[in-house]
């Protein structure tokens, strides 16, 4: 990959931020389950919560590659961290620059491309994990806007999103609304319980005749199902770069690992089967990275990206889960120990294969694009 | 598999126990890091937690085809709990039963078959997690017995255990001591912070000038690594037990749930992709048992079986961690919550590929032997 | 597995025919396509082509444990001769035994037990691979008997054999007909160029208007599919001994030229990588084994085994497939080459995952089998 | 990726050779074990055999990156044809223009960048698979240059290529020669009898006293070893490139043919496993053909690309074997025959994770390069 002057300085800069604030802050924000403002803070100040999005709306103005390149290396210091960032940027903020007004943009999209704002993206059911058709949230028309009421599950930074992108029925189909934290009848779960992400809030968010202004309806009535899925392809990209990053992370501390203990009387490193597997993670993250950063540019080019997204994150996931078991392995009874992190990216890995969009809705998606 | 009417009652028994006392308690006791003492006085009533050892010496005097079905009912219900089992009759009472006199026997054996004591194994050290050679514990002659000093790391049920079979360096090579609990200069670390296995703790035993009295020097001085090793065939038996079990649970759990929630209008089960997996997952299962209780009929025929132990261990810690990413996968979201059980599965199978001998350590062993 | 006197006797029989005979000959008669009929010759001589027909009716009269074990060492020899030995007793002999009349055994169930006739088995189609749903074949009724037309494809034995057990329509459904090799009207193609199994001639079966007298429809008319799927379960259990066989074979070549190349100034062997490699090969062998007997223990205790069948055939043939690839690697150049063998294997293996029933119908009927 | 107007006229150019010339004979020139000299002249008159070359040496002073998408497209219609241009592009012509004299470039260059000469590189021997430490091949210093003597086996083209770089010790070391095929003493074995990759013709190049003149000593005496690793990581994109369009090439087949056929009803790639393996041998070769273009990319930089090289090839050359497996599965029965094309592919892909160095050389090379 060759980049520019200009990609390379941010990356510095990312790393540099990612080093001496998230990785120290990573174990304890994870231990305890708390949302990650400081970071957040942190990360917004340089411009990291509204890559993509114009300067003109806030943002930083980069392209999909560099911020591709830059949630890998969030990713690779704190996965929950990465993951919010990935929300917030390719989801709401994507949705409301492709399909927002300028007034939704003025609104929305200037302090959630500050990072003055997280966004939410509400799609998912208790009922209907994968499959927007059985979804069950309605939106019904009265004066001057709508009543939406519905309960939306797995929703990351439910709770501490200021901004939540929710899609509702109405009469015209799936329509996509914008609701602020502080609407009457919004409320919501406490943070699920589980298995990893812990920092990373993710909560119920229900919907009690919450009233949204016409105005805040997201782009044409009945056409939310389509931008809720052109926004997944945007934030399947998010996705795969955190996996990536999740992969690296472990990797990098399981080579070092291999470098200095010694077992047999010799260093890790200089079993055979170490150095075999620690050459075969570096091949998948190379791998994975390489897909991620195709589908960033194909995004980047204006054309149609699903195929690539998908692909980038079906495969991406996969590398983390099982870059992750070799780096604990590497680490044997210290891969499994809290104070040696990588059992923590081994936990964060899993949830990769299952968020937007499970790998086995990722193979659907491709080989339906593969005989389109 | 043809089992006797006896067999089949002890199973049924153990099953019954599983379904009533262990699986209930199993997420409360992970959650809190509990040592499962309840559990283990059940199963202790019923004889479950001397199974091999003859009855003359307090155990039920089955056979390791039977034990190592129990431990997989007992791990498919609390894979914590089967640990503990495996450990203290696979190793400390396997021990004392090959290696012991009348006297120890009496002693040490008979509670630890009944079950009123608990038995610990002492091998590893913080430097040396695979490598026997790199031991350096200590174990120095004076008048009447030796004095013991050094630190072993990763012992499962240490500080609750009351029977400690620890490793040491003499002048003969390295011994192995019966020390019991209370002994003065004993002391434990607290619980390890793992990523599973929550509620079988595991901890430092350190040892500073530890008088053992040359009664409970087991077997010939200089011979200890040779029995921690015939300790260790059989211990892997029961690691590979507890990983079917791990695999069985999370697997059991998945195959139900495919059958009740429905996706895109049919069961998940009807979904090829999700049928194909439920498959895959009970041929490697199915698998792995058959070479476990290869494994439990060789030892029972008295001759060598190093090389089907280590298959065994192999194999099944390898399908355990593979079972329960599908079985997560299965679940999707829910797959990842703490509530629905299989992220628990997922992550306590992953150290059946790491402890006692991680699954390098039995590539090895396994080439060795077939070069034999 | 603890085997009786008698087994170990027929097993050392087996082992010292396929090594003086079918070993040595195999490469050329995989070169030539040539169809084994000296090897066959051998086998019947000693009574294994009836292995487990009863000796009433010219068979050796073995339980199916013997037979899976027998079937292997033949098939570690020449992969080839044990699929022609595996249908041969697997499906005409079994269908003949548990469904054929008296008469129908006499006639032909003798001859093919004592080898004198060879047995082939005649359900798929051109078009319909996996699929007995879309069996096109049909059987007419006319006096005294039926006139069949159709095409079989891939028939093992084609041409060769002296019986042919046909499945095609009637009125009642699907029917099972036993067709002698002269009957007018049968023809047979040119056997098909595959990739492997090249001495196991395998053509299409043509039927125009062939006449087949009433006493020759084997057991009750609409029943022929059942009966055919009864002996394909019997069948898989046969094709996974075969690969089992395929992936020992090509493990034991390079097991010993992992003993005997020199590399990097050491044994192949002492590198890390290859004893790894080797361990995993035979770990892999040892379970698909195991599952081969637990379905022919089931098959014995004349319970239903499909599931155990469908397992076996399933597990043992990507064991096939895997251990082969790595055996090539093991000798790398080498491994590419006819003069070693290995590559034979490899080309060999990839046909299990295929016949009677690919690897997708062999999930398909374990997550049935799995919700009975 | 996004392609210059040339790259994309050059591929479009290279495309439709294959499809007119390569892929109709390629099943022919298989069978029968026969040299493709049409299909190199016809590559020869539009430049494809020099792709990499400068036009001032003959060339069509392609960057790398179009050279791999070439070999790519030319693997994708006949392996073997693509196998022979790596090696006389990516070995001998690579080495000439690092290493060679200006003479020798005149001499030797010319010729081969312009397809009139095909190029051989001797660098294995029988005793030497991928050691090259112990290299045999002598070349005796003699007035007016070198007497050589020696064995190498596995040369692509040997017998049939016009000039051969063959690696020998001299007093300094292992120096690199240029020896026409028509040198005295120069001999040929008969091709080597494949699994696959049968036009390709393999043979051993015997030197019986081969008087070499000085002149042809390539580079710096001793340089030799540098010189032909140098070469290999070039080499090693030009096989991963190859190993993608192996992929491919069955991945095509197997893509429509799961568009035509049906089962149980419906196209088979409407039963999701198919689907699904579809979507995964895409994926597969998508990613390892971003690899190829990484490696590529940075060999065109200037920067030293073993890393990139070898993870390249050890990832594309996986990828053949999985995915033409699955082809071949795609296929059931169809697949496993010659006249339906995937066979050969699988045949063919096995022997990428061998040559020019096997995958256990690559993962040695990665482990390395990471710890440099």
């Amino acid at each position: 990959m060759t980049l520019t002057q200009e990609q390379r300085l941010i990356l510095d800069t990312v790393r540099k931020l990612a080093k001496e604030v998230l990785y120290p802050l990573a174990p304890e924000y994870d231990r305890e389950g708390r949302y990650p403002w400081p970071q957040l803070r942190a990360l917004a100040e340089l411009g990291f919560l509204g890559m993509t999005t114009p300067e003109e709306w806030g943002g930083a103005g980069l392209d999909s590659v560099t911020w591709a390149l830059a949630l890998e290396e969030i990713a690779a210091a704190d996965p929950s961290v990465a993951v919010i960032v990935s929300v917030t940027s390719g989801l709401p903020q994507y949705m409301l620059l492709r399909f927002g007004t300028e007034a939704q943009r003025r609104k929305y999209l200037l302090p959630l491309a500050r990072g003055e704002w997280i966004g939410a993206f509400c799609l998912t059911e208790p009922q209907a994990g994968s499959d927007p058709a059985s979804l069950r949230a309605e939106a019904r028309r009265v004066p001057g806007g709508f009543l939406l009421n519905g309960v939306k599950s797995w929703i990351t930074s439910a709770g501490q999103a200021q901004l939540y992108v929710v899609m509702a029925r109405t009469e015209a189909g799936i329509s996509a609304f914008l609701v602020e934290k502080d609407t009457p009848g919004l409320s919501f779960g406490p943070p699920e319980e589980k298995m990893g992400l812990h920092a990373a809030h993710t909560a119920e968010v229900r919907l009690e005749e919450v009233f949204v202004p016409e105005e805040n309806l997201l782009g044409a009535e009945g056409r939310g199902l389509a931008y809720a899925l052109a926004g997944l392809d945007s934030g399947r990209v998010g996705v795969a770069a955190q996996a990536v990053g999740i992969a690296r992370g472990a990797f990098e501390i399981a080579r070092a690992y291999a470098d200095e203990r010694e077992q047999f009387g010799k260093k890790l490193r200089e079993h055979q089967a170490i150095a075999f597997k620690i050459a075969d993670m570096h091949v998948g993250i190379a791998a994975a990275r390489a897909l991620v950063l195709e589908a960033a540019r194909k995004k980047d080019s204006g054309e149609r990206f699903t195929l690539e997204a998908s692909a980038a994150k079906l495969f991406a996931s996969g590398v983390a889960v099982e870059v992750t078991r070799e780096a604990v392995q590497v680490l044997g009874g210290y891969g499994y120990h809290r104070d040696y992190r990588v059992e923590r990216y081994y936990r964060d890995a899993k949830v990769t294969e299952i968020y937007e969009g499970t790998s086995e809705i990722q193979r659907h998606i491709i080989a339906r694009e593969l005989y389109r």
